[in-house]
């Protein structure tokens, strides 16, 4: 297999310089053009960046910024643009003949975007036939970070056991915000208790994700969720306390098999952003810990830990992922990554 | 009437020194003895105390520290001694005729300890009643941080639309390990899942606060509680996300309502350490926040926001409250306030 | 004496909301008008406001929010304008008769603008009398936070022993960058090393406050200052590293007992923001610290502690204080308060 | 050359950790044995270390525990004892033929133990000569972390251009403490302003490092330092602000080209712990910052930036490095490398 030039659209942004991190080296992949809104015109991304963590790479450093207007080479672009602004600019692109795999949340629910977690629900990958009909391009979502995160620790309960009810409440990072994002003054020393429209995307999103493709649409899983959202001074890894209601009868040692035994299609093939195991189940009982358990598996597994009955919903667990990484970028990513095994592009 | 001596157990600890401070002007209080392990056996309290906030005050400064063996001149001890130790130390303090308000878990669950929120349930304290019978003195117990702030924001649900389940997930402050607590290499950067013992004192204190007094015993209220207990980079105050299902219909206005409007006996007898109002509604979507609604009626009050509908249990709030006024020292203070205005002093 | 009306400029950010904070009970000072940048024209201060901490003040609440360019009734106007913009709007308001008292940057090195720290150099107050030469009002300016913590610091070294070089490490706090100010990105778990503008800012005002007036002009001290700015993960309060090279020979008693009982002019005409001794020395040797010392005189004592010999510059110490009280509103309310006393209103 | 056995003394502590893990691949030592106080006797590694960071190496997991007054079969062995209690047992087991590399402060200013930085003063090692006629083993130790960021700092500006005077405050990570070492209730939103015994060690040790090596001992260095030690909320990483007088005239240029090409022993050798360059210079600035810098060069860089001139001292810059790598736990590594590679192993 030859290697795909690629684009990130919102390079410039907390999680456009994930993508160009994780593409750095990335084996199907290569990073040929940069794109950010118009005020950068003609300078080189490595110029315009506030890069925030570590090192700019070297096969960023020098390209030369390009405008959202301008029209692009690469088949493939990585969309980090802001939510409100991204869809119909994924969409002209798409029209255009882009294969797009954006992160931004606008098309996330668009009934011919299919929103996938690529160990959950691979097959919602044919939605983008629908888009085939009228263009040349398409659009691929994934789930907003909480979601993907909590998809990905209820897919196997949903197999085995079966799952009506689900309650969470989530502890985010910094990083979920942006950059600048939280102003230090209002997270220090404190808890904010609401993220504006996360606990809507986490309530909608995850029937979609774990809905069923048929007659070539999707219907949504009758799973009903509560999200209640809140920030945390961390600063990347969200840690996610879950209740869950169980259709049929398991113990602590049944749950914790059927997590720790989860795989899906991108491990049977091994495509390259898939970690080994997408969950990891600690016993130990004080992780999972966003600080220690945020790099597992490249930011790629999540870590479930904590598993006991629940008196109300019948049982509850923590979960916490990298939310930039296996919640952002990584997740285009392996996206694009299963598309391509797929002969989607 | 006249000025009760106290004493505080346990002074030098956390909740001893918070102990200490409220009762620096208390005025139906006089601090006379400071109580503590032997080792600081002759020491003066100012000596022997590692002062965590502020100044020491002037009163506390010079008493002389007197060990757990020592006879005590105080009708009234305060009890901050750690859980574990503190109930059989209690016991033999009431057996000697002292009557004891403690803080400690030992003795919250015992038939014949009331455990009292003065607002919630101040007639459980008639249960001393049952302790007089074989000695002088009486215990008298509060709750655990996490379940008197929960227990503040659900009476006025339970009395007004009925109760039957209740799913928490608390993000608790580092005050509320005492000191030294929690390490800071363990905390930076970081949520902590798992707090020893904490949930299982939510799940059962709720149902003992809640329960109802007949024939000189508890019975519990059958309301199922669930509590995923976890610790977060902040110095002072508890924040509890609630998820509710209510017996009876009600709207959001209905539920504001409810919560603005609640008062108990400490307001009606207007007792020294009583807020205003047990209970404040913030209607701003980024209330209550730790840093900001900690202090709210002198550390007494505690405040609930984001007051909306939950897909799963049917209703979902937050609230958050001080852990070592309302949640411990103040619990403690405001019961024996509760208990003189009884004449049980 | 009556009570004068007051304004405050920038009354919605970060300063300016300390000055509305610190004005709401002032004895001598009764806010009337809160202005800001223009957008916000017809909307009350409640409103316009996102208020960082606490509770809004209620004499405040209902003010309606004036534009720059109104007209405005004070005579006396607290400026927490921006710096950049800050300097031609101030002395256009002095020649529209207003006095001036800001926190601002822009004039504070202009030769005909004293730079007060009522306690160290009061008698530069006279200054004005050059502005009024050619003008109704005039503009008296505060320093800068790290500036005027040092300059109360140095002051009772200069009186008793002579210093002529002082080199200093200052760790700063998130509340003197403004609101949103630092990203939580940046700072937490990090240290920034550099303030824009800071350390300039420092080594060239302490001269100023320390120079002499003669001859209707201020002549710098010759003490050279180096200056180090950094920024620390901490709400409030800077804490300064200080080494200096006495003239005079002293021990450490001499040292503490020159801080300890240094008094200045406001303490000797009780002026109501004054607190009763300006510097605190603490002896123990984990002191001062930002939180536990900000507060001290109600934000407006610095505490030195850890005075000791050094083995470069002779000694050296550390010194806390209330970026945002003594550092800024609370010294232009100072300033204003000594010239009422002084008959310059 | 064949890979020499290890033992770690104080194994399970945070710097007994660091060893472990920089061990973990190492291509010159294993690890045989891991070494603590006798309460663990029997325990396997796994068993009984709380882990701080990521997850126990593989191969010291099932080491087997060993105590203190077993005997020990590794030639070289790296000391992570508590200061106080680790002179004597580093001394005894010289006596039986050990070649001890140290991390604790108990032997750095013994006449007969080279404190070596291995840049710095790589021909101190030759101490180890005189402790080899009265026993067959010797003790190398390494400074303190400050000291050993500070002495890299310093050595190429002594080459250049002679340092008479040096003024330092550093802003200390958290890891320094060891664990638990700090409580988080101390530093949170605070900075501490004083660590026990730190300015001491790097006034005495600075001196030492760059003292010289004539007539079978050690002439310290004349340069005067002044050091002010303070504790900030970083994890890890400390940050020093240097003051200095050169006694030769050079530019900002001169300095950092000085800086930059910084290179030794280790470099020239190879070693498997020498970073490619010691010293990183950057000329953003807001750099350097611990979070961003401290893993430079494996942990093994140090970071300089703000390089620039200082109005009392001449010369100010700030660099920054990793306080348990290069300050610590490499250090000894380094030095245990150099001193393979020199013969004397």
């Amino acid at each position: 297999m030859t290697t795909a030039n690629v684009a990130v659209l919102g390079a410039t942004g907390a999680v456009g310089q994930r993508f160009v991190r994780l593409l750095q080296d990335h084996p199907w992949f290569r990073l040929t053009e940069v794109v950010a809104s118009g005020r950068h015109a003609g300078e080189t991304y490595g110029d315009a960046v506030h890069w925030i963590e570590g090192t700019i790479p070297a096969n960023a450093q020098d390209l030369p910024l390009r405008a959202l207007e301008d029209d692009l080479d690469a088949d493939v672009c990585f969309s980090a643009l802001p939510g409100g602004s991204a869809g119909p600019i994924e969409r002209a692109l798409a029209d255009r003949g882009h294969n797009v795999f954006t992160n931004a949340r606008d098309l996330r629910l668009a009934a011919d975007v299919p929103l996938v977690v690529p160990e959950v629900n691979p097959e919602h990958l044919a939605l983008v036939e629908l888009q085939r009909r009228t263009r040349d391009g398409f659009v691929v979502a994934n789930g907003n970070c909480t979601a993907i995160i909590l998809a990905l620790a209820l897919k196997p309960l949903v197999d085995d056991f079966g799952v009506d009810r689900c309650s969470v409440v989530s502890l985010q990072a910094l990083s979920g915000a942006g950059y600048p994002g939280v102003s230090s003054i209002d997270i220090t020393d404190n808890v904010l208790p609401f993220i504006e429209g996360e606990e809507e995307k986490v309530e909608t999103e995850i029937p979609k994700i774990l809905g069923e493709l048929a007659g070539g649409a999707v219907a949504p899983s009758r799973l009903a969720v509560s999200a209640t959202c809140t920030r945390v001074p961390v600063l990347e890894g969200h840690t996610v306390a879950v209740s869950v209601h169980l259709q049929e009868r398991a113990s602590i040692d049944d749950l914790c098999a059927t997590f720790a035994s989860f795989s899906g299609k991108p491990q049977r093939l091994r495509l390259p952003s898939a970690p080994g195991r997408p969950i990891l189940v600690r016993r130990e009982n004080d992780r999972p810990q966003p600080r220690k358990d945020r790099d597992a598996g490249g930011g790629m597994s999540v870590t479930v830990g904590r598993v006991r009955e629940d008196p109300v919903l019948g049982w509850k667990f923590l979960v916490t992922g990298s939310n930039t990484i296996r919640g952002a970028a990584g997740a285009s990513i392996l996206n694009a990554e299963l598309a391509i095994a797929d002969g989607l592009l």
